[in-house]
């Protein structure tokens, strides 16, 4: 029971995973979620608090991620550029984990208590950068007006990647998603859409 | 128990307001809701569901007009200002309630679960324009970017518009977050704080 399990936490993930996606989140348990890793119960709940935070353990290390790229960028760059050139960064927290991210992204979209909980982790990473932004002096309402816009450049990018079969990278897509919101705000013509891209 | 009372729900929802407001709403019930509007529980329970619905009644008609108004603009008007026009529109929903939506605001914020209900409530929002922009001809990725970016200068508008003193009106609020949106996208300084403005 104690001993030593290898990388007994990302197999716990990865069986999690599978299983809400063939079961769906609801239908599956704790016990079902151990069997399917080898490992047991107890072991399951020694690295879960339940089921849910298998989906959103990463949301601190982001949050701090996102913060940290932030804040270490200096104060005389605009803040649009500022959050463009974080979300450059977090794309590389990202980029080897497109199946992963698929996965969990299906599994969210199926469940309305699931898809609550991204808003919920999605409004925290804007009013988080938000502060951060004030921090550099950035004014209100400029501070919450461009965190959002950076959060929904990242969400809107995020599902594009991974919606897509192909190969091109998270950047790529948060690039283009703040280029397009650059041009739609802007009043210029909105881009046509392109097969998946 | 089955007579008429006049203006029952309109009472009803002003004392859940009141009460949310002194006591918290975690702490308030029902049946005290009714006794504050000098009616009984189960005409509560006529009218609303449950305590959470009074906060929340007004989100279907309000998506409604939304998407109905911004419906009415011809799709030739840029998606970014068929949006600003729906804004102005909207406000004039609201003007005469500001004392209604700060009590509201101040119970929301007050509240965790509240408050992810709001965001879910502001999600379908955009979700509900980005589908009328489709409808418009406008293609992804640009329809969900032009209606995240109205919901969030809704959102950043609204909180200021609660948040003041004066006799500005919300469509002030909307117009300045709508252009401070537009300056900080391009690129440009954003404008320093105003006083509570």
């Amino acid at each position: 029971m104690g001993r030593w399990e290898p990388n007994a936490r990302g197999r716990l993930a990865q069986a999690a995973l599978d299983l809400y996606e063939e079961r769906g989140f609801e239908q599956t348990t704790a016990a079902q979620i151990a069997e399917r890793a080898g490992l047991t119960e107890r072991t399951f709940f020694r690295h879960y608090r339940d089921k849910r935070e298998v989906l959103f353990e990463g949301a601190p290390a982001l949050a701090k991620f996102f913060v940290d790229t932030l804040t270490d960028i200096p104060d005389s760059v605009l803040p649009i550029d500022a959050i463009a050139s974080t979300l450059e960064s977090v794309a590389t927290f990202f980029e080897e984990r497109h199946t992963f991210a698929r996965q969990r992204q299906a599994v969210i979209i199926a469940n309305t208590e699931l898809r609550e909980r991204e808003l919920v982790k999605l409004a925290s990473l804007a009013a988080a950068l938000a502060a951060t932004l004030r921090g550099r002096g950035v004014p209100e309402p400029a501070a919450t007006l461009t965190a959002e816009a950076g959060i929904t450049v990242f969400k809107v990018g995020f599902e594009r990647w991974v919606g897509q079969d192909g190969d091109r990278t998270l950047a790529h897509f948060l690039r283009e998603s703040l280029a397009e919101l650059r041009t739609v705000t802007a009043g210029r013509q909105p881009a046509p859409a392109a097969d998946g891209s």
